[in-house]
């Protein structure tokens, strides 16, 4: 194929699991970033209206767990196992619905009574489900020995949290999750996360 | 594996495409159905308060659409090409975002207000984003030559509409989509398919 292209905002969220792990498959691909403030002219040409979307050989190609799959499978950090890919694929699933049932208001007192109450139950209900399954499988990882794309996923949301990005949520939420925080872990000091995050650096 | 079990509403919705899946993979499983009146008791005891869920081994796993995906690799419906997958995945996601997209309201009236304003924007600009990719492919199927989970997803959410459980959904809203119907057709057509719907009636 051509060299693929990445089209997000110029920021983490959703495209950066993707680019690392297009990263980690040794695949070269141009990174196009947008400032916000193009979103409005950029997003009638998306297929449905989201970024990321992904060009391969001239065609776009867009949900943001899909292609992180895609290029899950490319880097080798996706399960060959169909019961280990079904944990990794849940535990995906359940992080990118999370994030689609943040409560939002345009009037702060009410965003942040909204987003106690969310980080009190539904926030709180799926990561408690996300550290079982860990535990389940040992205390560090969502599947087998190696990272997979769903540990990267829990690593850069909870990162996101940790560093404030979600708008009243505590920043010290995760302290009493084990798993979750030994997840993170094993992401952060796997060697070719370690050689992304030197990269970036340049 | 013990025999898996398979717990739904007594409905098609998102449990049938797993289990014509599974029916598929010709494995053996418990289909567990319960009336609606029974759900305020069982939802507690889901992971995280939905259904389906398929208990393996005695443990829970939940998201439709992974456990769709994890049926369909173990029938020889999901492709082993990557990029044939993320084709197939992007469909199923599209598809699994649009059903919780479509508005709600208890007042009737509004209710198909709503309802009417969803199927000229966002209904329609989902699939006909899903027509490109079939005629892209030949006008037939998402990807390949044989269906996948992808075109058996297409085909279960055409149905619907088409019998109209979509409240204030035009039935024939598919009716100048060429490429959707063929889906259809193709997986209607298919043997396992037949076989399955034949089991069914006894």
């Amino acid at each position: 194929m051509t060299k693929p292209e990445l089209i997000y905002f110029d920021a983490p969220g959703r495209a950066e699991p993707i680019r690392m792990l297009l990263h980690f498959a040794g695949i070269e691909y141009e990174d196009t970033r947008f400032p916000g403030s193009e979103w409005p002219a950029i997003k009638p040409t998306t297929p449905l209206g989201f970024v990321p979307v992904m060009k391969i050989d001239g065609k776009q190609y867009c949900q943001s767990l899909s292609l992180t799959r895609y290029a899950a499978k490319l880097a080798d950090w996706y399960p060959a196992s169909e019961f280990q890919a079904l944990k990794c694929d849940m535990v995906a699933e359940t992080i990118n619905e999370l994030a689609a049932l943040a409560p939002k208001s345009k009037d702060q007192d009410e965003l942040k009574k909204l987003r106690q109450e969310f980080q009190k139950d539904t926030l709180t209900k799926y990561w408690k489900f996300v550290e079982g399954i860990i535990q389940e499988n040992g205390g560090i990882l969502v599947s087998g020995s190696t990272p997979t794309f769903a540990d990267l996923l829990i690593q850069q949301s909870v990162l996101m949290i940790k560093l404030g990005f979600w708008d009243h949520i505590d920043t010290n939420f995760f302290d009493d999750y084990p798993g979750l925080n030994a997840t993170c872990k094993a992401v952060e000091e796997n060697e070719k996360v370690k050689a992304y995050m030197a990269a970036k650096k340049k």
